[in-house]
C-alpha cells in the first residue's frame, strides 16, 4: 500500500500517451523539481542524475515494524525509491547512448545499489526500467528506478528458492547450467562475447523476452568489477540496438535480478549461506506488446504466439 | 507457445481501441464467422453462444505428450479454448443484464465447465473475462473465455498448495477463515447476503480488487446447485453495478478460481484427497487502471495507492 502514489496525476485514469507532451520534469532546466541524491557531471553539465521518486512506494525514514493482523501480516513500507535519470537527452535511450555514457549509467546503478546495501533495514534492492506506455512508464524521458524493500518480494523469493534447491541437488548453479544448454544448442542465443550471453529463454513468457547474464558465475551486480561493467555496458547497448532494429521503438520493462542484501536478514536463512554459489545475477528485457489479460493476471499462464527459437533466428539476422 | 494466436490482427502492434469499431464478429448476423459449440435460445433468437476461439491457445485434437528437453520440460498444448458470447447486445455487460439473462450466462459457464471436466486429458478448466483494452480484450462485445489445459498453471498450483498446507495444519479451509475474519472486522466487506460475500482483500494487489465467494464451503463452481447459481447471478449483478457506479466504465479481468479436474491427474497427489474440504471456489474481479510495470512483472510486487479499507468504505456508500 503506497498512499503517496495516489497523488500521481494519472491516478484513476488511463495513462496518457507519454511521448513528448511538451513539458518534462527530467529535462535539463527543471532540476529543482526533484530532490537530488547523486549527480554525475561532465564539462557539458550533468550526464546522469539520481533523484528521489516524487511518488515513492517506500519511505526512507522510520523503523521496520512487522505486525500481525489476524491471518494476515504487515510490514511498514520503509525503504528507498529512487529514480535514475539516465541522460539529459529526452529522446536518447539505451540503444542510442555512446560507449562512455553507457558505462556511466551502469556505474551509477552499481553505486546506488552498493550504497543502499549498507542500510541493514533493506533486504532486497531492485532495479527496473519502464519504457513506453504499455510498460507502465509515466514519463517518456529515459529513466530507471531503484526500489529497496524490507522484505524479499514473492517472485524474487521463488527464484532464490529454485536456485537453492537446484544447487542442493546438483552442487551447480541453475543459471550456469541453463546457459550451458543454451550455448550448446544455440537456437535461442542472440548474441555472445567473452564475458556475456544474451538469449531468449526456453518457453519464454513474452515474445522477444531476452535474458542477459555474465558467463562467469557471479551472484551480485553491485559487486561487478569495473572491467566487467565496461564489457557489460557495450554488450547491453549492442543487444538493445538489435532489439530496436527488429521491433522498432518498442515498449519494454528491463529488470535486474541480483542477490538480495543477505546481511540484513536476521533470520540467518540456511539458504543464504551458499548465495554466492547458487545465485547468478541477470537482466530480463520484457517487451510489452499488449496488456496482460485474465489468463496471465489470474492464472499465471502467459500465451506466447512467437516461439523464442524463431524470434532468436530473426534477431540474429538483424 | 501458441502459434495460432500469431494470426490475431493486433499482433506486433499496440492493441487498437476496442470500442465500437463498426464491425463486430460477435453481434447477431455474423454467426457464421465462428464455429458454434453450444447455443442458448429464446423466442427472440439466441441469448448466449459458446464458440471455438478463432485464435486458440490450446488445440482440441491429439494426445497429451510430455517430453524432456535437457533441463526443460514440455507438454503438448492439448485442451480447449472457448469463447462465451454472453449476450447478443453489443453494449450490455454484466451490470446491465436482467435477472433471467444473468442466470442463463452463469448456467452456460457451469455447463461448459462440467462438460470439459469429462475429458480426462484436461487437468485445469479456467474461466476468465477480459473487458476493455487495458484488460487485454481484443473485442468489446461482452464475452468470456474458457481455457482448459493439460497442466495445472503455476498460479493455480500455488493457491492449491497454500490451501492444502493451511488445511493440514488447522483442519479448516483457508478461505472460510479469511471470510470469517473479513466479516467480523467488516472494513473490507462491500456486500453480503445469505449465500455470498464480496470483499476487497487485505493488502489487495490492485485498487478496488474484489473477491466474491460462497459463504457455504464449496470447492467447485461446476458443481454449484441451481438455487445457488440463481442467488450468485443476482449477487454478481449487484456487485458489478456497484463497481460500475463507483468507477464508471472500468476495464477489468474477472477470473474464476475453482477446483482443478482431479480425476485427470494420474499422479494421484496426496493433496487432491482432501480437495473438497480445503479448496473454496471464488471469483476475483481485477480492475485494470494502468499497465503493470517492471515492479509487478519482474518482482511480483504490486503497488496499490488505495488501501482496500478506504476503497470498500467508498463502495459501500454507492
Amino acid at each position: 500500500m503506497a498512499r503517496e502514489r495516489n497523488r500521481r496525476p494519472e491516478f484513476m485514469r488511463r495513462p496518457v500517451e507519454t511521448q513528448n507532451i511538451g513539458f518534462c520534469p527530467f529535462c535539463p532546466g527543471n532540476e529543482k523539481l526533484s530532490k537530488e541524491i547523486r549527480r554525475y557531471d561532465s564539462q557539458n553539465g550533468w550526464q546522469v542524475r539520481v533523484v528521489a521518486n516524487s511518488y515513492p512506494a517506500m519511505q526512507v525514514e522510520g523503523s521496520v515494524n512487522r505486525s500481525p493482523h489476524g491471518l494476515f501480516d504487515s510490514v511498514s513500507g520503509i525503504g528507498a525509491h529512487e529514480v535514475v535519470i539516465e541522460t539529459p537527452e529526452h529522446n536518447e535511450d539505451l540503444p542510442d547512448w555512446n560507449r562512455e555514457h553507457s558505462i556511466l549509467v551502469w556505474k551509477a546503478y552499481r553505486e546506488r545499489m552498493m550504497d543502499l546495501e549498507r542500510d541493514f533495514r533493506l533486504r532486497c534492492i531492485m532495479m527496473f526500467k519502464n519504457s513506453g506506455t504499455m510498460a507502465g512508464a509515466g514519463l517518456s524521458h529515459p529513466h530507471g528506478q531503484i526500489l529497496a524493500s524490507p522484505v524479499t518480494p514473492p517472485a524474487v523469493e521463488q527464484m532464490l528458492d529454485s536456485a537453492y534447491a537446484y544447487f542442493g541437488e546438483k552442487e551447480r548453479c541453475l543459471l550456469c547450467d541453463m546457459m550451458a544448454q543454451e550455448l550448446s544448442e544455440g537456437y535461442r542465443i542472440i548474441e555472445e562475447n567473452e564475458s556475456f550471453v544474451a538469449w531468449l529463454p526456453y518457453a519464454s513468457r513474452l515474445p522477444f523476452e531476452c535474458w542477459v547474464a555474465p558467463r562467469r558465475h557471479a551472484h551480485s551486480f553491485a559487486r561487478a568489477r569495473d572491467e566487467e561493467l565496461i564489457v557489460f555496458a557495450d554488450f547491453m547497448k549492442s543487444v538493445s540496438r538489435r532489439l530496436k532494429q527488429a521491433l522498432g521503438d518498442f515498449d519494454y520493462n528491463l529488470v535486474l535480478h541480483t542477490s538480495p542484501n543477505r546481511s540484513s536478514d536476521i533470520r540467518m536463512h540456511e539458504q543464504w549461506r551458499t548465495l554466492e554459489l547458487h545465485y547468478h545475477w541477470h537482466i530480463e528485457i520484457l517487451p510489452r506488446m499488449w496488456p496482460q489479460a485474465g489468463c496471465e493476471m489470474g492464472n499465471g499462464i502467459f500465451i506466447n504466439p512467437i516461439p523464442p527459437e524463431e524470434a532468436a533466428a530473426f534477431l540474429r539476422e538483424v
